[in-house]
Formats: structure tokens, C-alpha cells, sequence
């Protein structure tokens, strides 16, 4: 299985399941396997920023990708390799290729300033990984600083065809979705998968800007699937119905920093994890915190008819 | 009129309405006074980030504040003055003051970093406007990259009397308005008035919290008035819901650098600004985009009773 | 006199001197108008940077320009016209022009991140000032945080015909003056006038990589100008000594944030500037600092015989 | 061999030596410490910024360090640990403590900006390795972006008994180590070691003001030893002679991004290394610095008597 710029749908961004001794918690790993695919995912992917990759050692990375790519069986699992440098970037993609991934994914370090600067990263990031592998750009203005405006994708695109796909979180971003397309449609750009991520604060519109699905970490990836498939039938109104029912909860989902606990807290909430540690240095919700995301989820539940049938598999 | 630590409710935060031509549009100014006034305001702020201060000159600036002194009356009006230098500053503080504004907003420059820079720099500021001028400590990081802590808050309280309110629009920013009230719970820091930004995007809990209400730029002030009041009143449940029907859009307004074209536009489709121009540098929504807002406004006109009204009103 | 790309030579930044109280020093800028002249400057900068100018307000922007125009006769006087918003820099680069100014310098906002958006903000620049107004673009990337590549220079100085020179404060810069210099002998970039600032850190090689000369404010412009004439006339072995000679002091002067006050108590010992008072917020030379700088002087004057008679002149 | 607060005197910054195809040479490292040790040194720090750390996989990173370790015998080696997490630093800092470092090195990442979030970092990263091992703060905001002030020292040596060290390159830095000294004088602080870095570029003065030596990979590492060892006799003018001498060269290397390459270009010059490659990504000097930097070496040849030995010792 290689990824390629076909792909589409739902792909999870996995948060790091751990213990609240910190050790590595498998049995929730298989739990969120399961229930990404019974959401109707198209593929995960782990070691993102969500994932707490900067907090597990080489062997521990490597293990959790390999749970997650036999769970995923024929479905993709891409693999975030981002590192300080590219020693460490090209030996963790080769372990992860060697094992199964389908492909590895790449953000620029938050130096990169210019132009000339951000496309001459990749090309070196992709020489030392290798011309083989298959990578997702990984554009996130808001978390790593760096800047890329469309034309910069375009040309990184073009210089490397090992590049498939477009993890899109600038924010705002649904003109660069419209602007990516337009250049595919006036032929100076090939095809990519364009998956958007911000917790899916846009996908509503994003979808209908051209983008092929979402690639992020919000806690009802059920959603993330319904939005995708119902704009794809072109059902636009039901699509935000939908969206806007879960907006108060992605919303507060969405806080840089903070994200992550909020997760890991719904997912707890939700039974697939069995607690909602993080390794340290990681944020924990106050009792304050909590109540709120309680409460939101109650109202979710009053809004969303399938909700309460998801809650209740749980 | 002077601005004291009581103050509270919403404040909008105006734009500066323009001719296509680019001179001031007074009418428009009017109108919008007019608005702001109808749906429970308890005041204005004016040449603030969202208000295209910097393109203005000395005497237009001057004009826009008075116009809204006159049209506001009693309630007091909030005059934006950060500048690069303390001369520009003092010069334009004591100009408004003189022309009846009830106090100032200082919003640190970019380059602050320590704790000590950013303290030192408010107490320069004051000594250079006067200790007898009220201001607002403008606490804005995601685009003024100054991080200040709850404890660098309440030192510039602490060290400036003439502080009167925080203009609090951290993200996250929840712990922060906990940490803050809880200083003056346990008497370490005096009382002053918090006012929540960020276009509202957490006004629903951040009032829980203990905000004494909204500073924002988000076009439908009454809906800032209805939550605060609701939440006043503790009618929790309705205030969520009409906060959640305005979610959509007001998400969608709240993108950084393109949030005023959105603002502009509802505000022309709701008749009071009688185009959306900005005087350049300025960024215009696409046709896209105009669609995109012209659906969530059709969505929430659907879903938010009052709204059919307002938008009659017009 | 108006500025055009066949300006070379020495261009100091001058200071603006204060009375302890403030108030600006008349006497003094008479002075450091006589030394520049001396020194075989072929003209001079104001409201730059270094020149405290968001301390001043318009009244004393004016009135500083105007009375070094009128010191430095037929040599062409600079302005600093940054400013955040268009208005304000239109209006003082009118004004100062009307007055007798050769043209005008314009350093990015710090928020200027892509290629884009810098050659975005400075035809928006020209268009607001005017076409026909002759301007300084400044590359400073240590203090603004802006950078930009020779390409984005090329295009800047394609796009805007009134861009008549680089102020090189890039560091390192020296191969980016290789850059230019080999986009004008390709034929790529038109002529240019290249002056290069960082206090002169790197002035020995610049010369020989292709710059015309220095605009920079160290305190003895006498060296400036003697290196630049030395490289020009092939002496290079002497142009080095010269600068060797002053290379310690000029090291402790191009300090970030302290250079300011070195070069003001530096003038002050050299009898130009009666006092070394900045405006406030500035920073002030502790004694131990002035202790050093003394030292460097003493150091300076047992190697550079001119300096004996330079001081001696004060 | 453990490093405590009494270390003083020069601590080489290494960089690590390339064969032309990027392997690791050997030969050369044996000729560097061979160097550092003839040239006084008194310890050595490995695995640093200019160490090209982030292009070395783990298993290179603990045979160079095991390397420089046997070679220094006695003395202490300080190893680079910095890392984007935790995992990583920890298993780095056991495995070169268990093999004979005398300590690591931390530099705190960029993201870092209140001095909340400063101190908090210190706090972790010292729970992370444990408390038992030594650790030097690398304090170097002009690369790292984070600023520390002498307070948020004083908090983190105060915090974290297994600090013994300061690695002191702010920018500008003297009133700094004056400050940090105060503090020890009035008891508010603990002794600390200090050793300054910045290439150098103001160690004359960082002596008198009370830094133990330097810590920095200026290429002629007999100089600092030289100036280090005149001022704490008192010879200060002799100490800011030798120290001119190599002041054009050192500021020259002094340069960011550029630095390194200058640096591996005269060890090479000087026979040290036997070549001066850099692993991708690297600069490389181009036919004009080159013949700069051996213009600044025949310079230096010239004033600096006990350079010609140096050379031909090669």
C-alpha cells in the first residue's frame, strides 16, 4: 500500500494513547483503530504534532506505528517524520517504510523564513529520505511560523514528485484551496490530495472549496466521514447541519495547547481511551475545563440524533 | 464621563466605514452609532486594530472619535492609542481626552518579550500619557506576539492605577480569566473590569468564567448583548443556544486578516455601512467568499428567530 | 537635489540630540552638521532608527529635516518615513519633500513574512507616497525581522523605478552584495546605489564586494569616509588598518538596543553632542560601560594617529 | 570527572569534522583535541549548535562524544543534549553520562516566551534526565529566540541545584554577567560557573566583568586561552592587545549561518581538520570568502607574532 495522490476521505490524526504512569497504553491504540475504521476511515495517520512524537524514544515510535499499520491492515498509515535534523528524519522514515507505512509526512522547521528558503528545505528533506517515499506537505502556519503561499507549494510540488499530498492547516486557508485547484485546472500544477486539518474548523467549506477530505484529530472522526461523504452526494445543507451541531465542541477542541487534553478527555469520555494522560511536558484540563467540555457534550447529544447512538457503543 | 473598573457589557469594537473612494463615511458612522445603541451597548471602542487606525491621519482620527463622543452621548467611548513612539501616543491620548473620551487602549508593541520588558513598558507608557488617564491593557498575542501572564497582568495592574480594564482576547484565554478573578478573590490584585475579544469565539463560557462582558468587532452586537445578559441573568442554556446559532459565521469572521472584509460586508448586507470598502492595504472577500457568507447568513436567519428581524430592521 | 542611483560615498545616520530635559539641541545638530561636513560626508540620514524618530512628534520631525537640509546646503538630506499606517508615512514624505529633501528611506513592518507580501507592501508604499518621490529601500532583517532574498530585492527594485537605493544591513550581507552586483553586470537588475549600515561592521569588505559606500552611524564618520576613499582608490592594505584600528570600538558600539547610547556618549566626548540624553523609553551607559568606552577611546587614539588631532579639534 | 561551579577557563566548542562524503573523520578529531589540549584548553563541550548535532544519528552522536572523552582524559567533556522532547534528551544524557561526560548541555527551545514558561522548561527537562546530573544553561537568544533575563537565571540556578553552569551568549551580554555576579555578591544567588560564547566577540570585556572564560569554537583557541589567562593575571592591556589582533578574523567567523564554514575553513587552513565539509544541509564558502579569510589570516600572521608558530606547527 503507497500513498498516492488519489487519496481521499478521512484520515484520524491519531493522538498517543498512554498510561497514567506514562507507559504506552496498547489496548487503547487497538480501541481507536477500531473505531476509526468503524467511522469509516480511509486511512491514520500517527507521530504528528498531536501525537506526542517529541515524547516517545525510537523504539517506541516505531512500535505504535507498527500496531497501527496491522490494525489498518490494507488502508494507509502515514507516518510524521518530522525532526531537527535529517540523520534523524531519513533513518525513522526508512524504519517506518521498511514496516509498512504508506508514506511519511513533513513539516518545515519554524526557522524557514523566505521563499527560496522553505523549497530548498524540501529538497533536501526529500534527497535525504530518499526519492521514493511518498510525503504529505505539511502546511501550519499557526503552530510552526512558517509561511507558504501558494505558488511555494506549487513549486515544491513540481520539484518533487515524491510529494502526494497536502496536509492543509493555514488559517485562514479556503483561498488556497481555491487558488491550489485553480492552478491543477489551468494545468501548472499536477494533481495532489489536498486533506485539511485546524481540527476541522473549515472543513464545511473546505470541501466545497475542492479539498478531498480532512486529516485531523477531532474526537468524533464519525463526523469528520459524515461531512465528508454528505458534501461529496452534495447534500450541502445537511453537510452543515451536521458540522454546525458539532461546531461548540470542535471549536473548544481547537485551542492551541490546550487541544490535546480536550481530546484525549472526549476520547476517554467516549470509552476508546481508557484515561487521558499525557506524557510530560503536557497540559491537563482543570475540574473547570472538564465541565465544560461535559456540557457540551450533553448539548451535542440534545443536537445529534446519532450522537447518542455513538455514546452508547461505547 | 470617565472609564472606571465598573464597567461592563459590550463595548463594540467599530470599524471605520469608508466611500468607495476611500474618504470617511459619515453617514455610515452614524447608522452604525445608531445600531450599536439599539442593541444595548454600553459603549464603543473606536480606532481600534479592527477600526484601519493606522491608515488614518491625526485629524481624521480625531473626527471619527468625535463624531462617536457625540452619537454615544453618556456612554462612554474607548479610543484606541498605541503608536511605535510615546510621542504620537501622548499627543493623540490627551487630543481625545480633551474631545470627551472616557479613556484609552494600549496595545504593547511586537517587540516585547520578558516579563520585565513588558511591565516596563506600560509603566513608560503611563508616564508618558499621565496617571490620570483610564486605559485598557490590550492583551492580544496571536497577533501582537506579547505574551503576558496572568502575574504580568496583575503587576501592570498593581503598578498602574489608572488601568481600569483588561481587553482580553488570549487563545486560549479561559484559565486565564479564572486565574485573574481568582487574584482578586484572594486579594492580591484590585478590581478591574474584563472585557472578552477574539470576535467573540468563547464569549459563551468566557462570561461564565467571570467576564464582565464583550469587546468585539463581531457584526451582530445583538447577539453579544443577548449572551452577556442571558448569561447575567444565568439563563445558561438559552444564552449557549443563541450563541451557537451565531457560531457559523462568527467563526467564519474571526479569521485573522480577513475578519474585517467579512465584517464589512454583513454590515453592509445589513444596511448599516453602505459599502465595505477598506482604504488599501486591504483585502477584499472573493466571490466565493461573499457566497459562502451570504449561506451562513440565509443559515442563521433560518435558525436564529430575531435575526429575520434585524435584518428587516435594516 | 534629488536622490538617483549615482549616489555614493559616506551618508552618516544621524542622531537626534536632546537636552537632558528633552527638549531637542539645536546647538548640537549644528554640530554634528559641521563634523559630517568635515569629514567629506556627500550627505546624511535622519529619522531613521537610530534616530529616535517615534519620539518625535510631527512638529519636531519637520523641523529636525529642515534644519539639517538647510546645514548640508546642495548634499542630499534622507528621510525615515516607516511608519505602521500609509497615511502617516504619506504625509511626513510629502512634507519633507516639499522641504528640500532628496528622498526618503522605507523599512518593511516586521510582519511581512513571503516574498509576496514584501514586494506586495512596497508597491503599495509607492503607490501611497507617489511615484515620483525617490525612496531607500532598507534591509535590516536582525531589527525588523524581514528578509528578503536578492531575488525579492531584484523584483522590488524592477517593480518600483523610484527605488533609487539599498540600504545593506543584512548579516552576513557580503555575498548578498556579490548578488546584486552579478544581477546588474547579467543584465537582470538595473543600476543601483548600495549603502551598507550594521554600524559598519563588515565596511572593509563591503567596499571590495561592489558597495558604493557606508550610510551608518558609527561616531567617527572621519574613518567611514577615509575607508571608503582607501577601497576606492585600490589602497586596501591602509583601508584595513584604518578600520582595524577602530574595529574594537566599533564592535562595542553595534550593539542591539545599547548602540545608541555608546554613540551618543561617544559624540559627547568628542565635544559634538553637549549631552548623551535619549528620550524616553531609551537606555543609559552604566558607569562600568562608560568606563570601557573610555578605554577604547584611549585605545583608539595610541593607534589611529588622526585621532589625536580629531579629538583634539572637539 | 563531574562538572561543578569552580569550572573555569576554555571550553573549545567542537565542531564535528567531515571526510568529503560525509562520513565521520576521525583522524581529525584526534588532531583537534590534540589542539585544544596543547592550546590550554580546560575542557571541551561536544554535540553543540556548531557541532552539526541534528545531522548525526545516535549512534554517531555517542562515538564522537566517547571519542573526545578518551581523549580528554581527566578533563571534563560537556555534551550537547538540547531536543525538540524529552525522550530524546534523557536518553542522551544517560548513555554520555555512562560513558564519562562530566555534564550536558540545555538550551531551551524557540517556542519558549514568558518567563513562566521558561523556568517551567528548566524544571522538566531537569525532572526528565534527573537530578543528579550537572547541566549547563545555554543562554543564546539571538539564535534561539528565547530570552531570559538575570531574574529567570537566578530562578532556574536557584530551582535546579544541578546547574552548575552558564553558558552566557546574549547579545548584547556585559551588563548581564555584571548583574548575575551582583546577584552571587548580595547572596541572592548561588556560584555559578560562567563561560561566555558569541564566538568570542566580546570576551575581552566579559573577563573584567567577572566570567570565568569562554566557551565558543573561535579557530584559534590558544587565543582565548591566552586572553583568558592575561586578564585573570591583570594584564589587561596586553589581554585587549592579543585580543584585537584577531578581532577582524574572529568577528568575521562571528557570522550567522556562515560561521561554521569559516571556522572549518581555517582549522582546515590551519591543518587541523583534514578537510572543511559540512553534512547537508550546510553553506559552503564561495571563492571570494575564501580569499578573504586568508587575507584576514595573513593580517593576522602579520600582528600577532606567536601565529606564525601556530601555523607552522601545523
Amino acid at each position: 500500500m503507497t500513498l498516492d495522490p488519489s487519496a481521499a476521505g478521512v484520515f484520524p490524526i491519531a493522538p498517543t494513547p498512554f498510561h497514567e504512569d506514562g507507559r504506552i497504553d496498547e489496548a487503547s491504540i487497538d480501541r481507536l483503530i477500531e473505531r476509526y475504521l468503524a467511522a469509516g476511515s480511509n486511512g491514520v495517520t500517527v507521530l504528528g504534532i498531536l501525537g506526542e512524537a517529541p515524547k516517545l524514544d525510537a523504539a517506541e515510535s516505531l512500535a505504535i506505528t507498527a500496531r497501527f499499520i496491522d490494525g489498518f491492515g490494507a488502508l494507509p498509515v502515514i507516518v510524521g517524520v518530522s525532526a531537527p535534523g535529517f540523520a534523524a528524519m531519513r533513518s525513522l522514515a526508512h524504519a517506518v517504510m521498511e514496516r509498512g507505512a504508506a508514506g511519511v509526512m513533513i513539516a518545515p522547521p519554524p526557522s524557514l523564513r523566505t521563499d527560496e528558503q522553505i523549497t530548498g528545505y524540501f529538497r533536501q528533506a526529500v534527497q535525504a529520505i530518499g526519492t521514493d517515499i511518498p510525503f504529505v506537505l505539511q502546511d501550519y502556519p499557526l503552530t510552526l511560523t512558517v509561511q507558504m503561499t501558494p505558488k511555494v507549494i506549487r513549486q515544491i510540488v513540481t520539484e518533487n514528485p515524491s510529494c502526494v499530498m497536502l496536509k492543509h492547516e493555514d488559517w485562514p486557508g479556503l483561498e488556497k484551496i481555491t487558488a491550489l485547484r485553480g492552478f491543477q485546472k489551468e494545468g501548472s500544477m499536477r494533481e495532489i490530495s489536498i486533506l485539511t486539518g485546524n481540527g476541522g474548523l473549515f472543513l464545511d467549506f473546505e470541501m466545497e472549496r475542492g479539498a478531498d477530505g480532512a486529516m485531523t484529530g477531532y474526537a468524533f472522526p464519525e463526523m469528520l466521514s459524515a461531512v465528508v461523504r454528505l458534501q461529496k452526494e452534495g447534500r450541502r445543507d445537511e453537510a452543515h447541519d451536521l458540522f454546525d451541531a458539532h461546531l461548540p465542541l470542535l471549536r473548544y477542541e481547537q485551542q492551541q495547547g490546550v487541544g490535546l487534553s480536550v481530546r484525549k478527555y472526549v476520547l476517554m469520555r467516549r470509552g476508546i481511551l481508557s484515561c487521558d494522560a499525557q506524557r510530560q511536558p503536557g497540559s491537563t484540563l482543570t475540574a473547570k475545563a472538564r465541565a465544560e467540555v461535559d456540557y457540551l457534550l450533553e448539548r451535542l447529544e440534545r443536537r445529534d440524533g446519532k450522537l447518542a447512538s455513538w455514546l452508547a457503543a461505547s
